[in-house]
């Protein structure tokens, strides 16, 4: 029958595009099946097209006075948020495109349209996608995540009004907002407080912690938000969002209700696996909250299911999803592999960068090693100090003692987010102190503040 | 006596004063002698200066043009170039400083003067600065190299009249030549031909070679030279320069004689080991041509004598200067270790860079190896798609079929300057390819390119 798949694959962001092209590169006859766009979230609404945003506002910088210190003037700069928008819609149009033909290079169906698991059956996963029905011997849900829209007063209204946008809405902002409120200080808000602020609004951002970017090392955390309380960006720390208002936001700050004025507002407050409407519950799969329970295959308590990306909970970043479908492609086809999570670069592409890999210091501190930590300005590096005048970067290298290993890596400054995955390499290779010092950095780069690090 | 060291560095530049800081840094008593600036030719005029103006340019085409793709307009875009140089003062003193305050740190002595060898005495190498007489129980000569002025007519008198520019002059220029004339295609001519071709410099390069950018590997060159050549760069390939005019460059081409125009003329030609007037006769000590020749420890044939950096002759990079002297001193201080020559990165800082470590396509296939190269387009990379808007760059991992190991790795984009360490990490710790499919890159960046071509 045609409709039977070694693989089916439901979802086609990150986890279910790769897992698709890892399946058919095997030999599997394999279909993906994607509600909306391939590409997913990453692709469509999520970490590229804001990598186009936040180019556009590095230029705009550059042209907008930014430029004085390093010679350069120029008069009357503009940034269009409309070709702004329209590029990142040429851009993801390209990429899109891209993963399409990969797809059919590596002879993978593609069924768009909403996919619904009917159950399992002696022959495998049965969905129904488009009215047309397909089995699937294996399956691999990898439906994502979306933005947790909380409970709060007035945000479900702000948002169907388009006051409020979630990451998907606020990619689409053909206008410039002049007051920009973000709730939520994590990845996702402070990239885009940082474009808003770059082109001109007025941002602030609410955050319910006591710091921003979340499980970043708490020193970088502050140094970021130091650079950015220069650049205008008001930060609300420790305040709590308690309602929406028509064209404002209310907070509760030590116990007093207050307010900032805003003409849109966006919610990033968290993302949470997608695990509802599509079947789920025809299958008792096990979960882990909210999230579909794994193991390090990849695999779940049903025999030939597996899940991958956001929706397993564990990370939630598009590189781990693309190693995660790997790892469960290759158990299908009977290759040995699994997942490791000790070197998972994370990135904040703000201006400056903020990238991580490995454990941070109070992280390894809480694990019990015996820690000490290298830490070194950026002001080391001969390039950095070329391109970045009065940068403020340092570079922290967290070390075992007893082994003389690696366990983690942050660093603030431009470049960062090319830099780190070298430093997951030391992580993942189980490098030594010695061994690190006998690399050759090119000089002068900003990667040589790691090696420079181990020499303070 | 106080004039007694264990170790004389002779030589301030990458090579002598990181001898000097790992030196002092082991406890010995180390003197560094520089004749003209600490940092030496990569510091004061060469590498990191060269990346000031680089850097500028960058900023100026995003004001001048080349932000409108991206959304981004401005007028009346200018750069200054006297604030360019002054700049670029600023941060060569910035780094000159701090090199000083690692070599205070580390408790070593500075002589600035010009040192002069008298000869070895039963209690080391003596040593003349400044009529001061100094004893080194061992010396480390990191003399560096100079540019390379061949004897052409006219090119002497032109240099001496301000006309004809070395790496050293052309950093000092306070005006921006209109017509503009590199004559060496190599990597010091690459970067300048850029800078002053974004700044609004007529640019021609005379190369000698049918192809620019040294032993880059082909394929990358060719992109390279498209790119600057739709920039309005002429490039002059196995043209032979024959005399230096008054305001004109005369070159053979085809064997006919033509001229091109300039206002200002490069000298790019080469680097050469600075090994005459300051005693190296005064040691017996064996030559490799114009260099002094060392072994995989920096030894040189008499006994105590180091040779470190450029003087040597093998790479003529400030970071492989680094290394050296790190296993010269290791040596000297008993530590077992030898200098590798496999993973050196080398970068050209063109806008789009281009970086390289270990072997070629052609290297690899001339030495003996099952060669198999992968190679993909830079537009895999969202980020790169993202941020290169017509781009046309690429990456190249070299393999060795029979270890299934990485030989080298080339790629002409921008990021590849802090890219390629990871690059060399990988040749350095012999990973198989397998093990590089299971390292997690972060998305999106252009170093997932490395892990995407091997999927290729």
């Amino acid at each position: 029958m045609e409709n039977i798949y070694d693989l089916i694959v439901l979802g086609g962001g990150p986890a279910g595009y790769l897992a698709g092209e890892r399946s058919g590169h095997a030999g599997l006859k394999t279909l993906v099946i994607e509600k909306r766009a391939l590409g997913g979230v990453c692709l469509n609404e999520g970490c590229v097209p804001s990598k186009t945003f936040l180019n556009s506002a590095k230029i705009f910088e550059h042209a907008n006075g930014h430029g004085e210190v390093y010679g350069v003037t120029a008069e009357n700069a503009k940034i269009d948020q409309k070709k702004v928008v329209a590029r990142k819609n040429k851009v993801v149009a390209t990429l899109v495109g891209g993963i399409g033909m990969q797809l059919k290079n590596n002879h993978v169906d593609v069924e768009m349209g909403f996919g619904e698991i009917l159950g399992k059956t002696e022959q495998g996963f049965k969905l129904k996608v488009n009215d047309k029905e397909f089995i699937g011997k294996k399956l691999i849900i990898a439906t994502g995540s979306e933005a947790v829209l909380p409970p709060i007063p007035g945000l479900k209204e702000a948002y169907e009004r388009g006051f409020g946008l979630t990451n998907r809405e606020v990619l689409d902002l053909e206008e410039i907002p002049k007051e920009f409120v973000v709730i939520g200080g994590g990845v996702i808000g402070l990239e885009m407080a940082s474009y808003f602020n770059s082109v001109g609004s007025k941002v602030t951002v609410v955050e319910m912690l006591d710091h921003i970017a979340g499980n970043t090392d708490s020193e970088i955390a502050g140094i970021l938000k130091k650079n950015y309380e220069k650049k205008g960006v008001v930060f609300k720390l420790s305040c709590k969002v308690t309602k929406i208002g028509e064209d404002y936001v209310e907070y509760e700050e030590n116990g007093k209700l207050n307010k900032v004025k805003a003409d849109k507002v966006l919610f990033s407050i968290g993302r949470r696996p997608v695990t509802k409407g599509f079947g789920l519950e025809n299958l008792a799969v096990e979960m882990d909250r909210a999230a579909i329970k794994t193991d390090n295959t990849g695999r779940t308590n049903i025999s030939g299911l597996y899940a991958t990306g956001d929706v397993n909970g564990v990370l939630m970043l598009a590189h781990t999803a693309y190693r995660e479908s790997e790892v469960a492609v290759n158990n299908i086809t009977g290759k040995k592999d699994i997942m490791r999570y000790t070197a998972i670069p994370s990135v904040i592409y703000t201006n400056p960068e903020v990238a991580s890999v490995g454990l941070t210091e109070s992280e390894a501190k809480k694990q019990g090693f015996n820690v000490l930590v290298k830490k070194v300005s950026m002001m080391f590096s001969g390039r950095y100090v070329a391109e970045n005048e009065g940068g403020d970067g340092i570079c922290k290298v967290v070390l075992d003692k007893d082994t003389n290993r690696v366990l983690g890596v942050q660093m603030i400054g431009n470049y960062s987010s090319e830099i780190i995955y070298g430093a997951g390499i030391m992580i993942e290779t189980e490098m030594k102190v010695d061994d690190i010092k006998e690399l050759v950095f090119p000089h002068p780069s900003v990667s040589e503040i790691i090696r420079e690090a181990l020499f303070i």
